[in-house]
């Protein structure tokens, strides 16, 4: 599975450490044009997508309601890295027999990368009603929208018909149809339980750090993030070459949800050091430490990004109702 | 289906009219305590339900949210009168084979059954929240609980996952499966399309009645209530017996939807020459309509109906925001 890895390093790892495998040093900066190329590609795709959508699915019977789904759509699915979506193609095309690949099979592969991405806009809707907060990649959060409010509660689960409606008009007939929306429930259940993880740490009783711990962070980062952004992409394209064989799903899944976990520790990571150090100095006070933040951030890469995670957390308990 | 028709008789409706059909007058009055015993038998189920979605799912290997997920389901299905639920066995007995019903199989239909009420949970979580509601059959709505609030947004998907897991551990191993799958995510796609045409109306500008007509209340009606309460559960019953004739499943939805309608013109007639009439005035007034409403709202049964309908989408303008 190098290949596929070298894909994942030219979306941002730099090193990546496969757990009883020899460590790779991976080079990225080759594939910088090429990604871009076809990040240009995967967005080109999308109005047919939503056209489809809107005349071949259950929706065409449904004008008004088909032309409100389009807005919610073209609004949350602008902006962003489009990693998830794309991840899907590059999945497939790498693990394919190349005599297999045509034009065809590589459209499904991105018509699965936008239910993907519909997935991640689904969650991301509610989670921005939950939080209250107020932007979102730039642009104020849906719900924030004129004559949306708390109807978007509503509209995600249009989100959510869509990713279903889609896999019927592009992949309903595929022998392993089953296989590919039971792997979008499975998404959808454990990114839910990592977001009631989440949820409940930062809304626990004030003076509660007891959920403050390593084994915890993992936990919210394995359900909360790294099934439907790396396992979910993967499976799929491993299933489009009818590949259903359980034991090399299961191997993909570790790969992924241990690539996830180095993802999102890198990620937390820089941003500490980068922009959040002096807020973290609040938390300290909070913790009651009797040390200055610098001092103890960069004892272990691991402490820093369980600060970075605490001082998120932190954060977002303050959120206030949503109006 | 007559058979089908009285035991929905026995639910509420006393003549029923079916289009191109003689009308069949239906005794129900025979069918009541055995319909108590159904929704005890079907009520005692429940237990073995959550257990095995807490055991035998993917919920197993997550213990803390498992327990969670319990709690939710457990407030969120208690109470109501259970006639998706009930519908979806009757709907099985009616249509199936005397000789190939079996005790296994009343249980998947029980499941099933319990899957549909899941699905009205679902929604009426989310529901509440859009709706500023504080009552839900009793009991303070689940978002406002302690320890719940917005929250309760990701509880609903639990409670959506929870669907899904249960069809996969009592239904998986069913030929028609993938049928049964995708009937749930039509319901949830319809269902999701009724509730956007009910909130535009409710959330309209104030002095715009240009959306109160008939025709959009039976739209309102047909998505958001009859698929799902209806259809659902009928077409659930024929998929058991391994029907998945298409023009059967036609057939049975045209008349599902006809009753739906029916029913719900019923239950807001009785509420509005109950309850309600005083506050109709008040909508009168703000329509500018120079009668007093008794007058008027006695006229047709269906223009009464349209007044009460009126009138409630008047009332759940006023909600305020959610805390």
């Amino acid at each position: 599975m190098l290949r596929l890895f070298k894909r994942f390093g030219g979306l941002r790892l730099k090193t990546l450490s496969v757990p009883h495998q020899q460590s790779y040093k991976l080079s990225t900066n080759a594939s910088i044009s090429e990604m871009q190329r076809e990040k240009e590609t995967f967005q080109d795709f999308l109005p047919g997508i939503i056209d489809s959508l809107m005349t071949k699915s259950k929706f065409a019977g449904i004008p008004e309601v088909a032309e409100w789904t389009k807005e919610v759509l073209q609004y949350n699915l602008q902006g962003g890295k489009k990693t998830r979506g794309l991840t899907t193609t590059y999945a497939y095309e790498t693990l394919e027999s190349p005599e297999n690949i045509t034009e065809e099979t590589i459209k499904v592969s991105r018509a699965m990368g936008w239910c993907v991405e519909m997935l991640h806009a689904y969650f991301l809707v509610m989670d921005d009603i939950m939080d209250g907060s107020t932007k979102r990649r730039g642009l104020p959060c849906w719900y924030l929208q004129p004559n949306v409010g708390l109807g978007a509660i509503n509209d995600s689960i249009l989100i959510n018909a869509s990713i279903y409606e889609t896999l019927n008009v592009h992949c309903g007939n595929l022998p392993l149809y089953r296989n590919i929306v039971d792997l979008f429930n499975e998404a959808i259940l454990y990114t839910s339980v990592g977001q009631h993880l989440d949820y409940t740490m930062a809304h626990r009783n004030k003076n509660d750090y007891s959920l403050f711990t390593v084994e915890r962070y993992s936990s919210i980062v394995k359900y909360k993030t790294a099934y439907y952004t790396y396992k979910l992409p993967v499976c799929l394209g491993l299933l489009l070459t009818n590949n259903a064989d359980p034991e090399t799903h299961k191997r993909a899944e570790e790969i992924c949800l241990e690539i996830g976990h180095l993802f999102q520790m890198q990620n937390l990571a820089e941003h500490t050091t980068v922009k959040i150090l002096h807020t973290i100095r609040y938390l300290y006070n909070q913790l009651a430490f009797n040390v200055e933040p610098k001092e103890k951030l960069h004892k272990t890469h691991k402490s820093s990004i369980l600060q970075a995670y605490l001082k998120r957390t932190q954060n977002s308990r303050g959120s206030g109702p949503v109006g």
